[in-house]
């Protein structure tokens, strides 16, 4: 039924300083008796996937160098990229953190059996291919009548957006600051404050976002494009008392900003000055690079400050096997509702290596998501 | 004996865009039954002093505005610099965090008189000043024959550098990196260091800086003038082992080259690669701002580590009394030797208002540290 073959996307940094991403025919493996064979059918995009997927290499550089029948296409990596990248040098890596499809084979065990057929949501890696094999406890099946589409982002985004709020209870703050506020992850972060009751500032980079979620029923939205960015934005953490934010866009100047309108916003309830800047703890974890350029900020803020890194996966490690199992589940019952994501358009693995497709999916742009189908043809 | 008014050194943002420092004559004040009187006789000009000295005013527009009797100096404040300072904006504030001088006045509590005619340093704001009035127990007597400019800085730069060591050790870390490594305080972090076995990456910013270190006894220098900076660095972050560094520069691009070399040195080690970068913890602590300009770093180093402020102040509070205690206690055993300080010159009050004084000490360059002694005329 299965075929023995099958294709998978790989990305390799070659040690001569190109990136190339190619189409491999690896064999399809048979499930253990534990585990299951899914048809990937619906896979997305996410930043992070792109990550790996082109890593430091220079896009406005990127040309096909394939064939018709086996695309690929080549770009070149900067010195200082191919140092980042020293430890995949020659290592053709699949790629696709999340997707979901439907099980075509499953091993001997009964809970392996009771999933065939079933549409089920998987992460773990290479899901940029015709079939991916998985452990059970990998899977989640999906209720009856959701597609594979409806349930290609149920791990990364609602885990992340989850994972926010999570993160501000637990590090004593009780409001939060969103960039990319008009992405999937963004509206589910939106749903998420509203039916929780967290106060939540929202900053975008184009009016017609501003719109978006305040039909959404965002109350604090702030358009980084506008003039009056900073003085808005400060009016809106003095309204929430925001003290953390997540920044998707890394480069740039947006995330010292958001620490200068806290600094900003405390002072104005501050009743003596100090040279030091307030003593309230101002937050800002970058858990993304929608823009690559370097991080510019101007330490007028105070010393009461901190930048850093946020991952999905230490943060699940770190809060534990069974906080981390009540926000899956949370997942699940509102799979639908809450955590629905949607895409601007739905490609084939092919697709997915046409210089004109990158182009457009590697804008990463706010609101223009792609959906990777590799059972299409 | 003591006059009934004297000199000190004030601060002022005017609400139209100008910082103004000046000599006000204030009153001289009685002590309280637990205080003493100190007649200041040396008191550094640290680079925390010139923050609320200047603040954020454009000092290249600086100029002598007051007479020969009644020195004073203006500078425009850009308006940024006017948000920041908006706090303070109307307050003369007086300046000079510590110092050292002869008590010549005491309160009638035991405690007071026992400190009669005996050199004591302060801690406590307003050392620029003839006189200082200060509670018994913010003094610390000095041993018979060292003189005020040896107890001048005995607080601010030994228990930063003692909390450096100690932040390093509470947080996890083995060894550490310091920034502006041929300062006073970067040769005290140098003598704690070689006592205490811990190992220090050294970075400084000329040749001679180099040498200054290394003939202290200094393993590992790296000087950030030279064009193999970050492959010396990496090599001295592989022999090491550190993971957090102290940065005094703030501005430009040192603290993100320590990140992008701490992940190189780890990565020289890894097995696998990972897309997020390694999961070891790389810390940054920005405690000064010798550099003026914005902060700028590439974010090749994964998702792991952490940029912040770190200041003295809210460091002692957080490891508490008994510990900070323990710290006051080796800084005056060592005070001579560890922790002992030198400067590049001495000024009056009058000359800490002289334009092209202010030019000198106001580069903030390593190793030009000035003491002001408010006792010369």
């Amino acid at each position: 039924m299965t075929p023995r073959t099958a294709l998978q996307l790989q990305s390799l940094v070659r040690p001569t300083g190109e990136l190339v991403v190619s189409l491999a025919e690896v064999a399809v493996p048979e499930p253990g008796p534990n585990e299951v064979l899914v048809r990937i059918e619906a896979s997305p995009l996410n930043p992070s996937d792109l990550g790996l997927l082109f890593g430091a290499a220079d896009l406005t550089q990127l040309r096909a160098t394939g064939t018709a029948g086996q695309p690929q296409v080549t770009a070149p990596v900067p010195e200082n990229g191919m140092r980042a990248m020293a430890a995949r040098i020659g290592e053709a890596m699949p790629v696709g953190n999340e997707g979901a499809g439907t099980v075509v084979a499953a091993g001997s065990s009964a809970s392996a059996q009771a999933l065939m057929g079933r549409t089920v949501a998987i992460l773990g890696g290479g899901m940029y291919a015709q079939y991916r094999c998985v452990p059970v406890d990998q899977c989640l099946p999906l209720p009856e009548g959701a597609s594979a589409a409806d349930g290609a982002s149920a791990f990364v985004n609602p885990l992340t957006a989850l994972g926010m709020t999570e993160t501000m209870r637990r590090e004593g703050h009780t409001a939060l600051v969103h960039t990319a506020a008009a992405s999937n992850l963004g509206q589910m972060l939106n749903r998420i404050c509203q039916k929780d009751g967290i106060a939540l500032v929202n900053i975008v980079r184009r009016p017609e976002q501003v719109a978006l979620l305040k039909d959404m029923g965002a109350e604090h939205v702030c358009d980084a494009s506008t003039p009056d960015f900073m003085a808005s934005l400060t009016d809106a953490l003095t309204a929430t008392g925001a003290t953390i934010a997540f920044d998707a866009i890394g480069g740039g100047r947006v995330a010292g900003q958001i620490l200068t309108c806290m600094e900003a916003a405390i002072n104005r309830k501050a009743k003596n000055y100090s040279r030091y800047g307030s003593d309230v703890h101002k937050q800002v974890y970058v858990y993304g690079s929608l823009d690559m350029r370097p991080t510019e900020f101007v330490r007028n803020f105070g010393m009461t400050w901190s930048m850093g890194g946020w991952l999905l996966t230490p943060f699940l490690q770190k809060i534990g096997p069974v906080a981390a199992q009540a926000l899956r589940q949370r997942v699940a019952a509102e799979l639908t509702t809450t955590f629905k994501s949607h895409y601007a358009r739905e490609i084939s693995l092919s697709e997915a290596l046409d210089p004109d497709v990158i182009a457009e999916y590697g804008r990463r742009a706010t609101g223009a998501k792609f959906l990777i189908n590799p059972s299409r043809g």
